[in-house]
């Protein structure tokens, strides 16, 4: 990806590169999270490098001064989305300090978690290839170890982020040299402010939530065990029983953790059974934050009945392809 | 809508035209007929100016050798459109004589149709504005006359394309001086081999089929009357019973003329209910050709309940948002 003359404005040289994609050209998520969610001009500083580099799009941040966290969603490819990275985190890494950190988010590092989701033309395989590599580069320029998770871990029990981040960062400093805790890349020591991060592969993650017409909260949370994957439901999905007070409703939220194989009508008619054992109606559904177009077209072939539906009949998704495409 | 030095690729230049679209700018489909659909260097000369003009993205064309008719589907902005289809109409009307052409399909010029279609950033009234303005260009470049219809008909009894083409190119050709058949653009004779043609602004037009597990014809056809306007049901809904004959099935064969009021799901629902009354189920359905995006997130989000649900959630909607727009 070389970038053509550095008079050109941000728009043209971004469309240009786009141009310059052919159909097999890859495309991928990456929803990097940072310790830092209060200070502005720190926010920033992280954020700018997203919004300048060509062939990465920044679709969305949002600082929570709570958590004292900073999540940024992105689109593009991959060879933009890394270089970006790498200015965006050593800028966190200049102003983050670990040891002065406050926050109600589990972390252990300035950068603290970087999954890489496979979007188009790129297998998870391909993807998981990514973050390593991006691990080691990340490493090599900043110093800060590395872990591995979900679809990257190369320990098996590092699929889970929350066993890397046990303890969080203070408690990974003083066991960091324990066998169990080593760095996957990088000598067994923390960064001495930005103490470490965890990078790896994911599918893309669908956010819904069932809203139910009760108050019974106990409602909720059976429903909940019976859709998710840690009580026996499906096998990608995640979920709990929250009570809504305001509205006095009860919500089954979930997160699929693979919408291609847990389809969000299934995880909803599921929902809507088992309520019906206790007389209760679903109200609502919601689509938290982004989903890919395939989410809602799968649920939409299924309730319609359509057969042989081809997702290159819908204008927008063809004129992407177009765009994307050596045909314009 | 300046071009860029000649020796950028069509590709670059296309996407380069893109990035300079602001969020603001328009998006037309138009769906231009042609005369010919047999001779392949014909409708090549026709074709060409589409897949060369920068900002005209050709989607798809269908030449019919029965009907002796070519169908393009294009998408872009309103002037690239234009300007290529200028040069692609002057192309038919070159080749095609009206004298010497036989088809199956109706016709009254070697250009037959023109409908222009908004698709975003353009209302109707500015589509139609857009319909009369290029037909009294393509008029006074081509010496065509010209008839608007649909949303663009002057004398309302002619937003009916059959009105119109009655008889076609042989009966106007005698009746073209009668004051209900004066063309609305141009002296009242016809071109000596192109005839006239038609120019107008429709809304996007869904083609949808519903296949039901009968034999029976007489069902499909009595569900047609149930959901069609021209038997009082939806107002922007055409339909007829079809046989599939080698399926055993029969089938609801549908237009929707503004998918917006009349939504898919309330089409099938409608189609499933009537359909019960018999002990019919509906078997599946189909969406022929190209359908906008916003149609089947609808139906998805009538059917999974969504609530607050905003299309730009859905990342490649967003993407193409970012694309055209001033931020990339």
């Amino acid at each position: 990806m070389e970038s053509p003359g550095s008079d050109y404005t941000t728009v043209i040289t971004k469309a240009f590169w786009w141009g310059k994609m052919s159909m097999a050209r890859q495309l991928i998520e990456c929803v990097p999270n940072f310790s830092e969610g209060r200070r502005s001009e720190v926010i920033e500083a992280i954020v700018d490098p997203f919004r300048r580099r060509r062939g990465c799009f920044l679709l969305d941040q949002r600082a929570d001064p709570d958590h004292n966290r900073l999540v940024v969603s992105l689109v593009g490819e991959p060879g933009p989305i890394q270089e970006a990275l790498l200015e965006a985190t050593k800028a966190a890494i200049r102003h983050i300090d670990l040891e002065q950190h406050r926050g109600g988010h589990p972390r252990i590092g300035a950068v603290d978690v970087i999954p890489f989701v496979p979007l188009r033309n790129l297998t998870m395989e391909g993807c998981v290839e990514l973050a390593r590599s991006f691990g080691r580069r990340y490493h090599e320029e900043t110093g800060v170890p590395v872990y591995f998770y979900e679809e990257a871990a190369i320990r098996p029990e590092r699929r889970g982020l929350e066993v890397i981040r046990r303890g969080q960062y203070e408690a990974l400093k003083e066991e960091i040299t324990k066998p169990e805790r080593l760095p996957d890349v990088g000598e067994p020591r923390l960064h001495p402010s930005a103490g470490a991060t965890v990078i790896g592969a994911r599918k893309f993650l669908v956010a819904f939530n069932v809203n139910l017409g009760t108050g019974d909260l106990e409602v909720a949370r059976s429903i909940a065990r019976a859709v998710r994957a840690s009580s026996g439901g499906f096998c990608h999905v995640k979920g709990i029983g929250v009570a809504l007070k305001e509205r006095g409703l009860v919500q089954v939220s979930v997160n699929i953790v693979d919408y291609e194989k847990n389809a969000l009508y299934r995880v909803l008619e599921l929902v809507r059974m088992e309520a019906k054992r206790w007389g209760v109606e679903v109200v609502e559904s919601e689509v938290y934050g982004m989903v890919p177009a395939a989410a809602l077209l799968e649920s939409a072939s299924f309730y319609l009945q359509l057969a042989g539906f081809d997702p290159s009949q819908v204008i927008e998704l063809r004129l992407l392809e177009l765009l994307g495409g050596d045909k314009g």
